[in-house]
């Protein structure tokens, strides 16, 4: 039966008209309080220079208008999107790793860096030095084929806890990071993901975790190679390094994947210091943000010398450079989304 | 003032309705005529089981269903979304740009395979072997910026044109590739060249051609370096290869990028042997399609033993991989866009 719209006769209609406006009025009123897309940040410089810079290039007609194709954002992970101490996570996979294979291996018992990782002496693990990490790394992420991989990441990030929080890594990411991956996807902003650590120790949660393609992840990258094995082809993760997407690894990451830089960076340690320097420096509009680690009671507190996210030339240089330095302690009213 | 539905009263409604029986059938009849979505494409096997695939997987709550985010479609470009003969365009602008350059290079009259490409001599830079194009390839893709690069790719593809049909090389892409790719995005698949040829060389006009966003461009690349000049921050492209993204290559490259395999793969040559056979072995459904060049008279007739796009072990091993082949000359009723 064909429908059509028909005024509602208006007799009947006087107390729900009423009704309506006060509903309505009751609306408005609390959208623009749920509109701060920013409600962990404090209402500091840090929020509102991010918000600021997010409407001028998003404002039609405007001189600093960028269209939506080219609104790419780049994050740094650790310590950037959730937290890097007391160690980086893929370090704290890779030590697990090495526990869980270690039966396969006999000659570990005895052999640094994987005796110290046996027997929890982190000390002589350092003391193995750039060999012993390309050793470490060697056994606990090369050998095995992309997909074996991904499948020990995801079943490691399912189950094991920090150390501090007893949490899952998954849950140590920091809220107001997330509303702002949030605020730029709302305004059409593409994000990536360029971290220092593995591509393939990110790519298999970033979805579910941050909203983030997997394929919009740059990170550091094994070697693979194509294989066909009893007619099933194959990438093996060889031991040799392809990229650390790091310090001046990063701009290099960034033009592989994508060409060219970033409207907007975020970074927290000087291993960010170039993609922050690259991207700011490029023509048009551009905002580049650190995250000054300075909450020791509901996160860490450091910068200089740190072993993991150190954070020295950045700090010097953000002010003439025009960076904006995020003070977690001042800034952000919550850190982690179960301090809420 | 509050509106709602309400039947429409039945009795001055027969003519209408009828009237509007007929509308709706005029709707439904053009619009199936308009909606076609490969209109250059004769109704053969090669484009039912185009049309079929995306359908499959498109359509929700069916067994073979996609959702969206894993809807990755993976293109070759030479000879597979544009001509590549009498020689692939990237080495006709390595020609060109040799001639642009010698002024500056007064040894290259008497140096192969310089000498070689001045005097139009071919079969001498053909014999100068592999050395000879690598350091082509150093002369005319290195030393420079990538930006000035993109700036001298621009510059040529704006300006230089096909030897054979004496228009833009922009102008010789396929008109039926042209509609696979509408018809994809319609169907919300996220669209990736995955060439042999260089990224860089792609990149700045891939969006202008194929609707393509630069950073879906997966391709060969140099490796780059990034350095501070005088306080601006460059990346250089070095002469040095960091990716050959063929054969092999492009599984490589593809994982690199985004970590998957496509669900739907478009090739022409041996060189996405593998590409192919990596994809359509993955779970799910999967389809592999090479194009055939079998029009001599519109475009050109080539396969094995072609020395730009070879195709052999493709041809032979189709049929019991699944693959679809296009033949050209049966199944498209138009080649370029100018020649509708």
């Amino acid at each position: 039966m064909p429908l059509r719209l028909s005024p509602v006769p208006k007799r009947r209609n006087r107390a729900r008209s009423v009704l309506a406006a006060i509903t309505l009025a009751a609306l408005v009123v609390a959208r623009s309080v749920a509109a701060d897309p920013l409600p962990s940040w404090n209402d500091t410089h840090a929020k509102r220079a991010i918000l600021e810079f997010v409407e001028r290039v998003t404002r039609e007609g405007e001189a600093d208008y960028v269209p939506p194709e080219q609104r790419i954002a780049a994050f740094d992970n650790d310590g950037t999107l959730w937290a890097e101490q007391p160690m980086y996570a893929q370090l704290a996979f890779a030590l697990d790793r090495v526990r869980q294979l270690a039966s396969r291996h006999s000659d570990w018992r005895n052999r640094q860096p994987f005796k110290g990782v046996l027997e929890g002496d982190i000390a002589a693990v350092q003391a193995s030095g750039e060999r012993g990490m390309a050793e470490l790394i060697a056994a606990t992420h090369a050998g095995t084929t992309t997909e074996e991989f991904a499948q020990v990441v995801a079943s490691w990030i399912r189950t094991a806890r920090h150390p501090r929080f007893d949490r899952p890594y998954t849950e140590m990411v920091y809220q107001p990071m997330l509303e702002v991956l949030d605020l730029l996807r709302k305004n059409d902003f593409d994000i990536y993901i360029v971290s220092g650590g593995g591509a393939e120790f990110m790519r298999p949660w970033v979805r579910r975790v941050y909203g983030v393609s997997p394929e919009h992840v740059i990170g550091s990258r094994a070697r693979v190679e194509y294989r066909v094995r009893d007619g099933k082809p194959v990438l093996v993760r060889l031991a040799a390094i392809d990229l650390v997407d790091d310090g001046a690894g990063k701009p290099v990451g960034i033009h592989q994947f994508i060409g060219r830089p970033p409207l907007i960076v975020f970074g927290n340690s000087d291993g960010d210091f170039e993609m922050l320097e690259w991207a700011t420096a490029a023509p048009g509009p551009r905002l580049g943000v650190l995250v000054h680690h300075t909450d020791g009671d509901r996160e860490w507190a450091y910068d200089r010398g740190s072993r993991f996210g150190a954070l020295a030339r950045g700090l010097d240089e953000a002010p003439s450079r025009g960076w904006i330095v995020v003070d977690m302690q001042r800034d952000w009213t919550v850190i982690f989304p179960f301090q809420r």
